[in-house]
């Protein structure tokens, strides 16, 4: 029941310099707050033509994470994620000028009505006010927060993975000064810098200073800030998704889907990690997956009833271990099991899943509302891949994370996500 | 940074015991989710009569609560609170029934749209699972909890006060009968008994097997949930509540407002709290705020300014200290200062809130929408007693909490906040 981590105190001096970069964060948050649409639009639009006018010093601190990466021995897979060159930066300049066309969430009245007394009661959206990021080496992240953050009317403090130190540093000082120049104040984007992994619980426990934070990252980083924050947290990221293919599946669609969902992008929560074949239709799907398959390279770990397919499609192939049921491979890996039938393949995803984005095939519209009904997660998908499950495939423009948790949000999250409400009551001098 | 209680394990027997509850409860919680808005009324209805029916057999419970609150000393504002008679019972079966009247929010889709590929998707509200709730010696909060989250298709873990833990296990035993009499599973209503302070701990840490736990009661009771708990929590009723009386009020109105805001209930989280007063208008509006305060027993923590008011009309009076203008006093005191102009009121309102109502009373419009704009609150009032903050005046029908913080609720939740939602997405084969 205890973190190992709350054992250790948070040394005292990032503790201060935290908050004290959360209490500027709070007081620009009420400029923030009051700015119409067209001022945040139009210091998006200057952020982004200042990201592009000075791509090149971001790209010069960019090459100093990259030698220090390199130095110190980072896989490859880190080091593309962590390279953020001239095309990169004007991506994320192009991002900004997309949310500077969103509509503004800021002031939406969410409901309301007329009390029997006269009073009239609305509910209207506000920001947020002061946010946190914690989120790995990925400097793409730093833009979209701070361009979501401010059309959302809200303070964002960066808390950025160390091996991205410098292009982080670059990219705010850019930023700020995008909007320093347009009169608003810097503080409204901080990037935490220096106290290694204490500046992030202090983050993280900064209560009445910081109103939201969100983990980007793997599972280690989101489990222990869900553990240790007080600061209220949005879960988001992890998925276990599966993909359970029904006896009566069009068997083209459930070839297209399930290789997709695995094959298209591996590293992502929407990724497929998990394949439930109906033993109806196992002979007629399975050596087309399994063929599919062994041209991408996929390795299967696959239950009894999947070895002999696998290994008739030379399909790499690993016996399936209780651990693989709940495992977010991230990589050419699935798990993959025959199931008797519907109910089955439904009692294995309710253990199993971690509620992100759950698939099934069928032709069936009884099993898909079965499906649809009884599985709970942010997204459930009929016939189409969990790929899909993602903010700028559903239209939000933009995504901040995906949450896998009830509370809040759940699901993509981009503008509305961002803000919290509060209720208007005006009167004429009613009493109780 | 560290809780004195996390530095004490859980008795272990007690978390195996919490957790077999809450398996139980999710077990149920996915029957519940299913249930059509007809059946779950025919249950509350149910359970409404039994309450009735079998009163007797709950007052008898509640005798023994009251004899042994008694036996120890209870104060007899705590005694009135756990008295739990007919009449009482009658008002809570009543409550079951209004529940029953209200729309299911379960299955309503909150937006949606065809995609330019041709896939539907559609937010829908679905039930958020299992549902905890910390609370007091309030037999009244198990009865309204249990018909809230069965309406909203959850199941519900309630840990109440010790102090009437005969009267809630009668409630329960009664509830459960009539919901198993109707086919609905008695773990949807569970109750933790025994175990002492650790059973709430368990319960609030039990990740994955509850979804949410709601503390209602006071600060301390608050507080604590904050800081131990690793399932998500929505924070209830603290209201350090301010009326600010501008330059412009209406005096007659002005001396209504504050007087009922005050007095009309004292020890709810929407009474008024601390009284801001505009210089220009002392001299019209607080004798009579005075004249009124000193017949209603009011005693005032009043600036200088205050006192000579106060002694003119015999009010109890006691200078005012730092600590008291973020005291919740819960009773006939009221902390009290004359402010120089509209931004000393606001400035004075956003460093001492708790962000629950804040009400101005003005003839102002421009100082009206400043108030709106810029108290960040869960209801900005104008002109009305912050005693409308209230899930039964806002129409709700019902209220579980009035949530202070930002995340998913702010201010009064019924059913719709006792949901989450789930994104439905259909397709005919896409993939990305």
């Amino acid at each position: 029941m205890m973190s190992p981590l709350l054992e250790t105190e948070i040394d005292d001096g990032v503790v201060q310099e935290v908050h004290r970069v959360a209490r500027a964060a709070r007081l620009a948050s009420r400029r923030l707050a009051l700015l119409t649409r067209g001022e945040k639009d139009a210091a998006l639009l200057a952020m982004a033509d200042a990201l592009v006018e000075q791509a090149e010093q971001v790209e010069r601190a960019n090459a100093e994470d990259l030698q220090r990466g390199a130095d110190a021995g980072m896989p490859q897979n880190l080091l593309d994620r962590l390279r953020f060159d001239a095309g990169r930066v004007a991506d994320s300049a192009e991002g900004l000028r997309t949310v500077a066309t969103l509509p503004d969430p800021v002031g939406e009245i969410v409901r309301g009505s007329r009390l029997a007394n006269g009073l009239a009661i609305r509910q209207v959206r506000v920001p947020m006010g002061v946010v946190g990021m914690i989120y790995e080496a990925r400097p793409n992240v730093s833009v979209d927060a701070a361009g979501l953050a401010l059309k959302s009317g809200n303070a964002v403090i960066l808390r950025g993975g160390s091996a991205a130190s410098s292009t982080n540093a670059a990219l705010v000082d850019v930023l700020r000064g995008a909007m320093s120049a347009r009169g608003l104040p810097p503080a409204a984007v901080s990037l935490l810098v220096g106290g290694g992994r204490d500046s992030g619980r202090a983050l993280m426990t900064a209560r009445g200073l910081v109103d939201l934070v969100i983990p980007r990252g793997g599972a280690d980083l989101i489990n222990t800030v869900v553990r240790e924050a007080s600061v209220p947290v949005i879960e988001t990221g992890i998925g276990n998704c599966h993909v359970y293919v029904d006896a009566s599946a069009d068997v083209d669609m459930a070839v297209r889907i399930v290789v997709n969902a695995k094959t298209h992008r591996t590293s992502v929560c929407n990724a497929a990690e998990s394949l439930l074949v109906h033993q109806d239709i196992a002979d007629a799907v399975l050596p087309r997956i399994m063929k599919e398959f062994t041209a991408a390279g996929v390795t299967v770990h696959g239950d009894e009833a999947m070895a002999g397919f696998a290994q008739a499609q030379d399909t790499p192939y690993v016996p399936i271990t209780d651990a693989d049921d709940d495992t977010e491979f991230l990589s050419l890996d699935i798990s993959a099991r025959v199931v008797r039938d519907l109910d089955t393949a439904l009692a294995h995803v309710q253990e199993h899943t971690s509620a992100h984005s759950e698939a099934i095939v069928t032709q069936d519209r009884a099993a898909a509302d079965r499906w649809v009904a009884e599985i709970d997660a942010a997204a459930v998908l009929v016939n189409a891949s969990t790929r899909f499950t993602d903010g700028g495939e559903f239209g939000f423009g933009a995504e901040i994370g995906i949450s896998t948790q009830k509370l809040h949000a759940r699901g993509p999250m981009a503008l509305a996500e961002l803000t919290s409400t509060k209720w208007v009551v005006e009167g004429q001098g009613q009493t109780r």
